[in-house]
């Protein structure tokens, strides 16, 4: 059951915008085992609309369309879909009512710019689930259309909404597909991929997408088929062998983070959080107060950029930073030793390295970084190099102590260094 | 001068991975004066590539298509161009030699399927600038056809490298088209769309472009001309109306962020900062250190999520906090003066409030935040409201704090609070 998207838009076409709408409505689709065969992109232009509308009707059996539904003069998707199909434009009585009671809602009348939009192509049927944000269906031949507007909160909702329950009513006969998410962190892409050649021959029919999401990778299982108990017990069933396989890199699963991965498992053990970052300069800190409720586990951060801060705020003492430099592993230990004191945690996890571009040397050069943990009574610390821009180190050496704080608490070997 | 963009790949029709390749290229174009008139997404299939690549014969005088040039299985693009254009496939003896010595620099032998992707349409020439990345370029009639990778990086390398001077050489009429782009922080749209009410009849050929970049707003000002001079000279004009009405809201221009420029004035002064920061837990810091050189201006922050922090390392009196409660002005005022003191910096900005979801009250709603700044001998401190999810609030808090260094460091009144 294949169909096609067309999205409308001089900002789009323009490389000003990047084209969400389209890629939310392709993985939604997908996902659901309805094939997309075409996506679109044209200005807001009658010739070039009209065109791929026509061309999408040969071989789609729907079409999603957004763009060019709202009030402005740029505004033209229904004047051009009535003269593509040949309806007239007829005036909605139900999308007229919900306009003017928008308007008045806001202390306005109804323009003739807004009645405009009440005014579909013959046949048209308006969609607005909740008399919120509001599109139009209508079928021509055997094809179903749906005109959903271009700004992508609106768009989402009416897909999630309205969209994919009227399709999935439609195609009945389609398989259930259903979808796992792994999430990894320190297998490189070789080594992921060496872990699944011992699966050959023993995942049935599930297959597997592999995205690199800096720094982490996700794996996504998907399995499609008519029954959907036996594609509940398949995507069981190989999810196991995956997950022993990937043993302690797998980090979350289905839609958790890992930040909030860690705060879970700082709650279940009660424990709390302390930090003390150098050269990630507070990323840490803002990826754990991302989470919600983060206030029951997590103390703070010690963003120490100076030698003199490491001293007077983590007690750092001046002889190791002397001898050893800031970037060292005996600072990160009397880091991660002061910032639990300092901050009354549990464990503490310091960073301090060398972000770049600039400030390398031979022995430590760009990209090295420390860690340190201080936890209920051992300090450790090891040495990382991790390539890259300034935000990438930065971004590899907060996940990579995001991942300490996991490991630690659940009794894991922290991922070895240099 | 119009043209068209084909991407294709299986990943990109089936939403998995955004299509940055068709943005990347549109923008790239159309900021040159190219029009793009249609962009296509299609999987790697015979049918839809062929179809769509023949359709944009019909009317674009150049065309890029990305995608399907690699080695494995699914990369059949030239196999299809071939079959499209009627032109038999041969082995380019630059691009062979081109991929010989790649795969002889790793150790590795030309395998069948390396060797497949030196098999080019007939006429095609290979596309590689410095032995690099390549591609392959074709003419048929009087269309240029540019086939790039879809490997975003070397996508973009070949379009600034190559295409991009190529289409420039052939279409030597195209008019100059510059663009200036301006940030403001603290107006909203409608604000923006009153103050540009009063440019009416006097900005000429210029064009506006207004691109809300949460919590920022970006003006960008066009113009295309065949007068070089006439450009630079129309812009400069309507650029310094422009900025006299933005006034103190307009806080970088170009390229440059808010915390580049922020690190740009303190450096200026030869002023260092300090933060104390609860409800951003440390995305200030984060972002002042994501400029490279920020350690000559950035003494760091403490990040005090508890209670207990606030009091230990910044000094906030227990009464304060009994008093006022941590988000208070009061308390604000005092992790300001307490970070200066701490970390030792000429001034610091203290962020305390309510990111939500929960912990609001009535008469402190999610999204209250007060704002702090401990300068040379004054203190201030602010209310502000801000709506939206947590990391919605946390944003604006952010850039609010940042945005307050600028104004105390230029002397300008700061964005006035509840």
């Amino acid at each position: 059951m294949q169909g096609e998207i067309i999205t409308i838009g001089d900002e789009l076409i323009s490389g000003k915008t990047l084209d969400l709408n389209a890629w939310y409505a392709a993985g939604k689709l997908t996902s659901l085992g309805l094939k997309v065969c075409r996506i679109t992109v044209v200005g807001d232009d009658y010739e070039m609309v009209s065109q791929s509308l026509k061309r999408a009707m040969e071989g789609a059996k729907f079409i999603i369309v957004t763009g060019g539904l709202g009030s402005t003069e740029d505004d033209k998707t229904c004047q051009i879909v009535a003269k593509a199909l040949d309806r007239p434009l007829c005036r909605d009585n139900r999308m007229y009512e919900l306009i003017k009671g928008h308007a008045e809602a806001r202390g306005l009348k109804v323009s003739p710019s807004l009645e405009k939009m009440a005014w579909l192509p013959d046949g048209a049927k308006m969609i607005s689930p909740e008399k919120g944000p509001c599109g139009f269906h209508l079928k021509e031949g055997d094809v179903h259309l749906y005109f959903l507007p271009g700004v992508p909160r609106e768009m989402r909702y009416l897909m999630d909404k309205f969209v994919i329950p009227d399709l999935l009513a439609k195609y009945k006969d389609l398989p259930v597909v259903q979808s796992r998410v792994l999430k990894v962190f320190g297998l490189t892409e070789p080594e992921i991929a060496e872990i699944f050649k011992q699966l050959e021959g023993k995942t049935g029919d599930v297959t597997f997408g592999f995205y690199p999401k800096f720094p982490e990778h996700h794996i996504i299982l998907s399995l499609a088929h008519n029954d959907e108990a036996h594609v509940k017990e398949e995507l069981d069933r190989v999810q196991g062998l995956v997950e022993k396989l990937l043993g302690p890199h797998l980090f979350a699963k289905g839609d958790e983070t890992l930040e909030q991965a860690v705060g879970r498992l700082l709650k279940r053990e009660a424990m709390t959080l302390a930090l003390a970052e150098s050269c990630t300069g507070g990323l840490v800190g803002h990826r754990v107060t991302n989470v919600s409720g983060s206030s029951e586990y997590f103390q703070g951060s010690v963003v120490c950029y100076s030698n003199k801060a490491k001293e007077d705020l983590l007690g750092v003492s001046p002889q190791t930073l002397e001898r050893h430099g800031a970037v060292s592993g005996q600072t990160a230990r009397e880091m991660a030793i002061g910032a639990k004191r300092a901050l009354r945690a549990d464990i503490a996890v310091a960073i301090t390295g060398i972000a770049g571009p600039s400030g390398g040397s031979k022995e430590k050069p760009v990209g090295t970084v420390y860690l340190g943990l201080a936890g209920a009574e051992e300090v450790i610390s090891k040495r990382y190099r991790f390539l890259g821009s300034r935000r990438e180190i930065k971004a590899q050496a907060a996940t990579m102590a995001l991942d300490w704080v996991r490991r630690y608490v659940t009794k894991t070997p922290l991922l070895s260094g240099l």
